[in-house]
């Protein structure tokens, strides 16, 4: 028996009208409401760590954030999140370690179908965002359903990124495209100096 | 004899310091204030729905909705608007039925002279938007004054949309152009199933 | 000897968990969250304004403002920002005269380095970002670290704008390019009436 939380976490077309899945999403904005309005910076972050599924130490985000559910977030150690952060987690949500995100991020898993008939019977499907170690995603990032990104790949700001990348990469603009690859590796302090802007001039 | 507000929603320069004008918006931002706060469901959208001219029934909007006036939104009936979504409603914004928008939406219908003369002697007049039946809008669409969209339409998410489509198609990019047509006749089934990410892989 | 304040707003790498910067962050974020749910137009106004380092006549944000500090936000006489504008100043932000900014509007002068390494040891330097008089920015409008507009820029809706432009011109897109230039001169009476949806069918 695959409940609606189930089907919903695994992609599948689900029943957004669940009794359970209502229920959360209620508790959720209640809390996000209350939470957001905290400028005490440890007890929102305890707020927003209290709904998010997983999440480690050093975690820090600025006021805004929001999401569907929680259930489906995923956060590795070391995480800053800058304002108004909104996470749509019908499906997972994973962020590796050591990653730095700009306000105004928006990772989106829902899915409705193109074709009108099917979607005004409100059926809604999803695919799950992963998003590997030591990212940088610049201000007003729109990542959207299914996405994966490696480790160490850096996202410009206003990027819409609609597809897959793999590590050490710098991705940007609408859809974002591979504009640098990053030397990470032991010879790699040259490029440690090298600043975003130089880079798009 | 025209008033500000009726050359204001015809388009025509006006007079953004009008009285009525000026009262009508201190009255909105004090009722959105606190109706944006209200984390039941029903308190918030009946909130949202007196202070908008025309809406219908099933209408569901998250927290963090803003607009001008109110006094020229039209939307239909089996609404669903997600947070954050902004109109600018200077001129009159028509959403048909079965519509959904993602979060970050946001419609703008002022228009300013590109002369710089002439705008900074604070003329601004506008163009309507309309945006047909059973359109899905993706999180942080932008659409720009003057835009009509038909019905069926799709709008990846993170798309600015500076000119106007007819039906079933699928659009996206800045400036979005059509990337795909909607089978939405009655041999359309097989179109149900695609989904939006596998569109754009 | 440098203050690691003043070496943030030289662009300079800077220790970002100096106590004067973190006391600082702490007391701006709680007096915007208060600022923020003024809905008295000259209360809120006047609660930007005690907070950002220079600023003129005519004042006028809606809510949602967001900023790092203040410190480094310096902007001209007439003065328009529409909801919910993020300005990181980590660096100089400056704006001239006669402005008028649209929703949504982000300015971010940090920059982190694009070497993982370094990154993660949480390097953080910026570029100052300058705006010259009678600016347009339509609605979502994002600008990177490092540039600089002249006099007379209309900047369309949803663009991001990662390098710098001299006078009277229209830029859009994602990169932002120049699109079409204005007569501002003593001859240019007849682009006054020239509006920017006709500009972009």
């Amino acid at each position: 028996m695959t409940t609606a939380r189930e089907a919903m976490t695994a992609g599948q077309p689900y029943n957004q009208f669940d009794t359970e899945l209502i229920n959360r999403r209620v508790k959720v904005r209640e809390a996000l409401q209350a939470t957001n309005q905290l400028a005490d910076n440890q007890q929102r972050n305890a707020g927003y760590q209290a709904m998010i599924k997983d999440s480690g130490a050093d975690f820090f985000v600025e006021a805004g954030f929001k999401f569907d559910y929680g259930w489906n977030i995923h956060i590795g150690d070391h995480f800053y999140g800058n304002y108004d952060m909104t996470f749509l987690d019908t499906c997972p949500i994973t962020i590796g370690s050591h990653c730095y995100f700009g306000p105004n991020i928006g990772l989106y898993t829902p899915v409705h179908p193109l074709n009108a008939k099917a979607r005004v019977a409100d059926v809604e499907m999803g695919a799950p965002i992963t998003i590997g170690d030591n990212a940088w995603l610049g201000g007003r990032v729109t990542i959207l359903p299914g996405v994966t990104l490696g480790n160490n790949v850096v996202v410009g700001a206003g990027s819409v990124v609609t597809k897959s990348f793999g590590d050490d990469v710098v991705i940007a603009g609408n859809p974002a495209r591979v504009i640098k690859t990053i030397d990470n590796g032991a010879t790699g302090d040259a490029a440690a100096v090298e600043q975003w802007p130089d880079l798009l001039k």
